[in-house]
């Protein structure tokens, strides 16, 4: 982050028709967007919310109350528009483009590109990573590329705030997973309950974490082999879509627990991207906030949500623009004849 | 609020693509909301934002680091469109009205209706309640006619999500007042910094707090009582905006310190207010908790936002529009063919 911009972008927050630093975080966010535009008068005129589907093999170990085909379901859902994502994006006047980038059932029907779904499916979903690695590295690699792709696409086409958001049943414990081995807490501190998972369920969703890092514990050495040995696709889709925006040096905001973990894998690979990363919720998870802190970002919302598809990222987004709006569009004291402090 | 009602959203909650209550506080706003409007198929379509400005005589205890004249200079702001409110609801999509039901100062040159103001003026500004009664009984309950009367016009006209803002220099100090002399709490715990008022003003902001609660103190009895004697006039505007919109049945969002000021009082006059209100935000004004908790309400938003001028419900009206959308939007697990939990 350009700390000259942010000094510029504060001392043009003190000539705007308001007391200092009353817009708090508001400002804070302006300031940021100033930074990676290196601008006073950018716009984010197009926001764009790409969200990746994935299938879990560790669903073997009984880790979702709901069954796997779920998956598949919900893009197909995604694509009629009657899923939560759908709707949000409606309200807050965002984009959104839905990438197949592993699910591992048969989308029903002849659903395609011609009805809005993205097709980049890298493999049928992950393997069990309680027995062997999630993915291959070339897998890991090809699942990243297609989401930094989908970054610099979007940006290359004018959007100017970028969003991303996932479904894939099984992946808060691929997440969790991705917690422990990242910041070192222990698997029952990044397990939570993720879609409404019973005691049985956490205790097996915790065991599972538990046995994927004793089996992988030692190749758990950087991000990448992370995200390959017990990320999944979409997690590794949602990587590279950091990566691409802050190669694109465009801001993008994350979602929730899964997509968090994604960007944390991130910034463990290229520490940039926290300069273009905003954190759009905090999710209930407990493992989302030590995934935040671990970053060092502080969510936008707090709204009790654990849907997960880019549902904060979408709320934040509209708080984002109407903070570049305020930034951009106020008069100034001396432009509007408004008399500063006595 | 209607029970029934709140149990017939919640069902049709279970209904919709989504693991149970994964929509966390967007859920209980459109239950809150179904309840309103006794209906699941409600729509928020046309929000609109009031903003009342009023002086303050008690700015003759030098309670602001700003001179009164600002009010005036900001109304004139408001109609140009280059405040923080205007970017805000145009960067939500939410139509603004400004009301002088009480500025000081002449508004400069031939402003009227022609250029958007709608002139409501009760008095130029209230009395310095350190030495005697901000508004004599009369005044009160005129300038809270002209709050209720934009409220019922609003619902009148279509409008399906209300909110309201102030602007008024010297009004935390009111605020303060009325929040001591409703919640009980010392006026050192319900003073705050304000626009950005320094220790030697901070001093002076209590000090005029606690000779205001010495001289009326006995006289504070009942929320009508307190609104006259230490209120304001946009305070009383959106006290009585606050009853017209329940009355009217709608919904309607608080902003920030002065504005819930004016939401308790509406409360304390009539209980079945709280039904109708949605708290948009959290300012750090340490007053403003004190007064929410009071209500019995919690914020929507934390964003450290400190201006007034509706900018907090701004933002947290978008927030209840998605989470209407999601409510009336959304696909069921039946009619998307999504399968539940096993």
């Amino acid at each position: 982050m350009n700390p000259d911009w942010v000094r510029l972008a504060e001392a043009r927050q003190l000539e705007l028709t308001k007391p200092p630093r009353s817009l708090g975080r508001l400002e804070e966010i302006a300031n940021r967007c100033a930074a990676i535009f290196e601008s006073l008068s950018f716009r984010l005129a197009w926001p764009r919310i790409v969200l990746f589907a994935g299938d879990h093999g560790v669903c073997a170990e009984g880790v979702s109350p709901y069954p796997q085909e779920v998956t598949a379901q919900m893009v197909l859902n995604f694509l009629r528009g009657g899923a939560a994502i759908n709707c949000l994006a409606r309200a807050c006047g965002i984009e959104l483009q839905v990438v197949d980038v592993g699910v591992a059932s048969p989308l029903a029907g002849e659903i395609g590109e011609a009805d809005g779904l993205i097709s980049r499916r890298i493999a049928c979903g992950t393997r069990n990573f309680c027995s062997e690695a999630a993915m291959s590295r070339a897998e890991a690699e090809a699942a990243m590329a297609v989401g930094t792709g989908m970054a610099q696409q979007a940006v290359g086409e004018g959007c100017d705030l970028l969003g991303f958001g996932e479904m894939g049943i099984g992946n808060t414990t691929a997440a969790a997973a991705i917690t422990a081995a990242l910041t070192g807490c222990a698997p029952s501190e990044a397990v939570g309950r993720g879609t409404g998972a019973d005691e049985a369920c956490l205790s097996r969703k915790i065991s599972a974490v538990e046995r994927a890092l004793a089996l992988h514990g030692g190749a758990l050495a950087s991000p990448l082999e992370i995200l390959a040995r017990v990320g999944g696709l979409e997690i590794a889709a949602m990587c590279g879509f950091c990566l691409g925006a802050a190669s694109s040096r465009s801001p993008v905001v994350t979602d929730g627990f899964i997509a968090t973990a994604a960007a944390a894998l991130a910034v463990g690979i290229e520490p940039r991207v926290k300069d273009y990363l905003f954190a759009g919720h905090l999710s209930p998870e407990p493992g989302h906030r030590r995934l935040l802190e671990w970053i060092g970002l502080e969510p936008l919302l707090d709204l009790q949500m654990r849907l997960g598809e880019g549902t904060g990222a979408a709320l934040a987004m509209k708080i984002i623009q109407a903070a570049a709006e305020a930034f951009t569009g106020m008069a100034t004291f001396a432009s509007a004849g408004v008399s500063g402090q006595k």
